[in-house]
């Protein structure tokens, strides 16, 4: 099998993350950067990581989408909250019949690319990895890595679902293919919807969370409503999958989730993917995530104020 | 009318003002005091007000409730967090057909001490009041005042209720007489369920909450829940009634909620009395107050996370 050739617009603690493991592992890989983007094109980019670094001392780096050749997958790698100014760089990018990728969290961010690159094959992969972006180029790994991939809209794990699995398989990393995308989002908020919310809002890690019964029940309610929103939505999650969703959780060494660290640093929520599309995903089918509504709204009060006085 | 003899459980921010608004109008007013019992009996009791001061020189504060002598009213006027240490004092004060009042927040008080004083005639006191214990036998009354008074299990308004009413009223306070005092305490809570969580777990102002539209939603479901929760226990609330709260609390000067403060200094708050008792009585109806429940969860893990750690 040939190399493929990468845009990856986004050089953050996702982006550069799969990214360098692509480059690294041979494929032609161009970044869309802003901020670091003479430190990447001067110094390169580092990925510390405790399954060894990565140092690309020379990385094709780039401001303008327009000045990267074509290449054969695009990859949206930002927080959904800048997905709304890295649009016109994706579809620059895109040629008509490109494979896109939303390397993103939350429900609906492929629908959002399908809008912005008609005609583009739009798959989903959902990173469990725990990294942080800490200087410029400067990506530090801490944990899992994990990644699965689905297309937007499909039913059964297509050709392009496949191509990018051997590509990350290939780079060194665990990656799967979803025979149902909107299934693996689903059972990715029962995750994200309680501990980022409930993170924020209560100070919290996810082990004082889980430490404490009374969190750990308001947690499994949550779980619970969001598995409600799924069946609304025609995907069923077994129940039993909150049971290993917290006993995962209890096992895992305490991080803090991405929201906590947007929230902590004063960086605007990935409220809109990962709580407003469900809620109204769920909503339209019949179903009210009651007390996922109320925890958005607490989440909406905290983002507004901080967001009027704060750096972000 | 002759004046009647009180005794006071509870010299804090309510007791220590209606307590001095009785004494100075007249009335023999006995207080069981802990902490600040020397300084009373060697300095008085002073209450601050916008509607003049109160200085009581001369205060019959005790220790031991037996020491105190025949009343005619017991009133029970400390935090719903620490009743169950003061039962023994009220039930040591009353004698057999005494009238005892729950000058206090939250629902199922009353019960606590019928069951404490079997036989007495049991009062709720709903107190519309900002004020603070700022030393010891020093009391700042900065807003409001006005009380509700109702009977236990009784419908109409009672003797009883109108002898503490004419009291209360003769003391220069703004009483009235209620002929459902559950539907008292529940409409109350319209209130208090929102405003007191809300302040703690967002840690904001009324004003703050009021201001921003999720968190009015959020404030405004809420109300919507307990007016649930009343109508599943038989108490219809109109639902004209959360316009009005709402309305009223915009013109309210912002105040800290009683829960704010109470957490800001390390207090236990009264989630047994606001929260726990009003959802079990609903839930045993049929009727679950979800977001109530949700907020519930949230305040009980921050209130033992810092109770575990902080001061209280």
């Amino acid at each position: 099998m040939g190399t493929r050739s990468y845009a990856i617009v986004g050089l953050g603690a996702v982006g550069g993350y799969y990214g360098a493991k692509l480059a690294a592992a041979g494929h032609e890989v161009h970044f869309l950067a802003r901020s670091d983007l003479d430190h990447v094109r001067r110094h390169g980019l580092r990925v510390e990581s405790p399954e060894g670094d990565i140092v690309l001392d020379e990385v094709h780096a780039h401001a303008d989408p327009s000045e990267v050749p074509p290449v054969d997958v695009v990859v949206l790698a930002v927080k959904t909250t800048d997905t709304a100014a890295a649009l016109d760089s994706v579809a620059t990018l895109a040629a008509e019949g490109s494979v896109v990728v939303a390397m993103q969290n939350g429900l609906g961010v492929e629908d959002v690319l399908a809008r912005a690159v008609p005609g583009a094959t739009v798959l989903g992969a959902m990173c469990f990895i725990c990294s942080n972006k800490v200087g410029p180029g400067h990506v530090r790994h801490l944990d899992y890595g994990r990644v699965t991939v689905g297309e937007r809209g499909a039913v059964g794990v297509t050709d392009g679902v496949i191509a990018l699995v051997d590509d990350l398989v290939g780079a060194g990393l665990a990656a799967s293919a979803l025979d149902d995308l909107a299934l693996g989002r689903w059972k990715k908020l029962v995750w994200n919807v309680p501990y980022n919310g409930l993170s924020v809002v209560l100070d919290a890690g996810t082990d004082e969370l889980m430490a404490d019964p009374h969190a750990r029940e308001l947690v499994q309610a949550l779980m619970h409503e969001v598995l409600g929103g799924a069946a609304a939505c025609g995907r069923e999650i077994p129940d039993g999958f909150v049971q290993q969703m917290l006993d995962d959780t209890e096992e895992m060494i305490p991080y803090a989730t991405s929201m906590k660290l947007d929230y902590d640093a004063g960086r605007p929520l990935e409220l809109e993917a990962i709580y407003a599309a469900p809620l109204a995903a769920a909503r339209v089918r019949g179903y009210e995530m009651v007390r996922v509504g109320a925890l958005y709204e607490q989440l909406r009060f905290l983002d507004g104020r901080r967001s009027g006085t704060g750096p972000g």
